[in-house]
């Protein structure tokens, strides 16, 4: 569904800027997760735990910008299992499925690229960041589980608190999650491609991919049932 | 009362989901608080202050996340004492209280479990963290105290704001309380089963949970003087 | 004026309600204060700017919780000049205005007290933190005018928006104020009571107090002329 | 546009009275920004981590309540490119650019002299912070154009979102780009005037400007398509 409605759903927005839409926000999202690891990397002085709050910090206050900005045309997606499992739930058609997810895609490494170049480092550099091990992979799909399951409820029944809802998860997970909640396909291949703070060793992604599809398959039959399937008429709430 | 009433008010949705609900919700809940609590003291070197920031921020981020996603299926009370208080001032009828009550149980240790597991700590590891002494109970008797006024108040008065008033009221508790504020007992029994940053001694539980049932007695008074109890009609207001 | 008014605009709320309200409003804020102040110096090992931060993330997370709590029973002015400058202003009857200042300063050192006794410290006992100077008092007065101009300013344009606008101001004020941003009689008179982090000493408060007199009343002035003064159908904006 | 029109669209507030809430509301951002860098240097012991965690922290907090504050008479701008880029969006009459340009620039000097002799620095000192190279314009462009992306999407589809969106961005951007996000010409400009933390070198600043003027070009381009022009019709929205 799309997290904040209004302008999707009464204004026909075309298919081709809900693409750029997501697009351009998954890229901002990833410049604010690589770029403030980098920042608080550099400057902690080696207390991992300061680089983590302020990474963790910052990428919650980013994506409430990001989702209150792109939610009104695309939905705010983000991440592509969000937006297939809204097309598992009857929430949008298959077709604009694939769209959505090249758009994820390449507007996260775009992100990547970008913060690598704030921080003079080069736009694009295989990460040597470890992340292996079945906690990690059980913390991934405790993780998507969770997201999907935030995103849903507060679909249901508090849609204006939806981008605080969104921002306020993932800032704990990064902390509850011994994976520090990547949650995201896409993001999960972008990372790789830094090799800063925020980077995951290419061999390490699948595995981490594996878990968040696990997870997010339990959630989708978890959804269904505890808050139902959404009317076509929750589409046109209001999100003032 | 139910916190976002607006699901469990017209949709009459199942004791069994509101059951689900309030299990999965805890279970999230002690998730993060457990497992933010790991990662923080893990990662702080020895800073507490900064391990608690940590786990204050990822508490209330998460309270925020899960009080919206499962306020509209079943009020999103997480904690025994709020379901008893609200049977007692008449906002719930006395015969859902011990499914709630046990639904938050299960979930509380359930979500500890996935924690410590993330974490590659036993599933289940008996606290030794020992939490004694009258001041630290005085503590847990104003943390109560205080949060089921907040719950109240503004569940009368300002609704919609109430998972932020929630939140923010918790992440403050954990700094102006000696006992970091369980108020919950739930929270108190399952943390005995973690040997981590916020694990308690199961020796020190009962102290912690008779504070609790003492603050929680006192809200119950002052509220129905103070803020009155509701009309039949405040199960119905929008939380839009 | 009324932070959320519409119990009291709308219900007839008794005046011995709303005293107790910004008592136990009071008392509450002051705990916070006082009690975050102690944890964050014992557990910072001596880095004050961890110590401020969990002091003032403490601080603006238990006002947005108090505000929405008691902001509809009294308006949750806890605070002296609040109350001053809304009888200044016409929003409230001066016959008020005595028993909302005793509450607030009974109710500030009952949470010092409360405080103190958490942690173990003399429930009552005189700070010797001393704060005086010039560009302290300069300080003091550039907070008091600030708060009441976002008070202000909030109610008239965005009130649902005000404890969130309230609670933001004064955590950002503890940093960017010399003084860490007491803007508040009840509250310094109320922290000469206890020798911690939080404390003032008795002979600092009178000048402390001076100054924001001094800046309160300035900002009445700017208020009336930049704001307007509300109509009385202000009162009765619903705040959902 | 105006953040927060409802008084701007409804009741024909004067254009001295906005020019003032212009200037006040950017003096008291710049007060915010400086002040809090040098508390949080001060207290930091050399954590610049730390240090700039309570800068972002509180600045993030104080546009939270100066924009709500503020917004409902001058829409709150406190930001000469984004008058700008609302006038070339047709959204505000260029005769009302010079007027509210003016007043950015004297309230950010205000503020930062205001904020100097807080902490007893001289009113105006000449920064030797030296900001300087490709990759801080580089950030500076981005930080610019997402700043503008974030207030238009929000504006024409979250609006009651916007002063969280705004603070959330500010917040994240600290961190995510390497120049620590300025964004704003009048608040370079100023920040040459403080020997601080936050200072920049007047040497360093038409740089600075310049590449915002980049990223503000390119964002208005992307608006006009990606959300359209808004109607006439969007001043009216209620923001409530």
């Amino acid at each position: 569904m799309d997290i904040i409605d209004k302008g999707a759903a009464g204004g026909g927005i075309s298919y081709s800027r809900r693409m750029a839409a997501e697009g351009v926000g998954t890229a901002m999202l990833l410049a604010a997760v690589v770029g403030s690891g980098i920042m608080g990397e550099r400057l902690a002085g080696g207390n991992m735990a300061v680089a983590l709050l302020a990474n963790s910090i910052a990428t919650g206050a980013a994506l409430l910008a990001i989702i209150t900005t792109f939610g009104g045309v695309s939905g705010a997606h983000l991440n592509p299992l969000v937006t297939v499992a809204d097309a598992c739930l009857g929430c949008r058609p298959w077709r604009e499925v694939p769209g959505y997810l090249i758009s994820q895609f390449i507007g996260a490494l775009a992100g990547v690229a970008a913060a690598n170049a704030m921080f003079d480092e080069p736009p694009i550099s295989p990460s040597t960041h470890a992340r292996a091990g079945f906690s990690l992979m059980f913390a991934e799909s405790i993780a998507t589980f969770g997201l999907l399951l935030v995103i849903h409820g507060c679909s249901r029944f508090a849609r204006p608190h939806l981008p605080f809802a969104v921002a306020g998860y993932i800032t704990a997970a990064y902390w509850f999650t011994s994976s520090t909640s990547f949650a995201n396909p896409a993001v999960t291949f972008a990372r790789t491609a830094t090799n800063t703070f925020a980077g995951i060793r290419a061999a390490d992604a699948p595995g981490f991919v594996a878990a968040q599809l696990a997870g997010g398959a339990a959630a989708v039959v978890l959804i269904r049932w505890l808050f139902g399937v959404p009317a076509g008429a929750a589409k046109t709430i209001d999100n003032s």
